[in-house]
């Protein structure tokens, strides 16, 4: 089994909520929706996010449990001041803001986000990562 | 904010059970590892799965809820055949068989595997997803 990712889904209350956060406010482009079904987005190379109703979830892979998820996605951004401005098109998109953009003992600078189903996307400034054009990710402690 | 997914986190309870499914069962190559608070595996182009402690993903992100997560990661293969034989060493490697492989009513074939926390893969042949050489992912209803 390879390590490969090429779907994440997330189990939603209210997908026309969700879509006006997706698509209507953050103006992410819909791959395929299905209204009171599922909404998809490429969110990577060869890779979706897959945004279910959650009712046709479970009645595919069984009970969830409840609250917060401990999941967190993050998109890395080349700074800051990128990370202040995409928190405040977050919220500008109907989006809750969690934590405001802060130093992190990791090293970066980050702040969080809710969606409406409470799903947190973490928007970071990681120094010690990089992505290579080949799409090779490096990470390492930062310094300092 | 643009519709990109940098990296992924998952809260897990025993970060060495973690390690010992993804890296020394499955085989994936660490991309950096801290033990007792994290362990990062590429997953993707430009893309890291963060497997982190979830008493350190609480400190920094708050409480979480309990149970399943409504979450799935989806692994895309060519074929049934293939998608059997990723249960098959999933399953080897220490994971839990959630769902044997079946035909779904979205027109393609999967089964669900857990890993040591319960965070769902299925693994799934979708003949309605294409992804382009250059990353783009098709997306559409299967037919009949």
């Amino acid at each position: 089994m390879e390590p490969r990712l090429s779907l994440i889904s997330l189990g939603v209350a209210d997908l026309a909520a969700t879509h006006r956060f997706y698509v209507d406010g953050l103006g992410w482009p819909a791959a395929l929706y299905v209204p009171g079904e599922v909404l998809f987005v490429q969110i990577g190379h060869g890779l979706l996010l897959s945004l279910w109703d959650l009712d046709h979830m479970v009645a595919e892979v069984g009970p969830v449990g409840s609250g917060p998820a401990p999941v967190t996605l993050a998109q890395n951004l080349s700074s800051e001041t990128e990370v202040t401005e995409a928190l405040a098109a977050a919220v500008a998109a109907g989006g809750t803001l969690l934590v405001p953009g802060a130093r992190r003992d990791w090293g970066g600078f980050s702040g969080y986000v809710a969606d409406p189903d409470g799903y947190r996307w973490e928007i970071a400034h990681n120094p010690g990562l990089r992505v290579d054009d080949d799409g090779t990710v490096h990470i390492g402690p930062v310094d300092g």
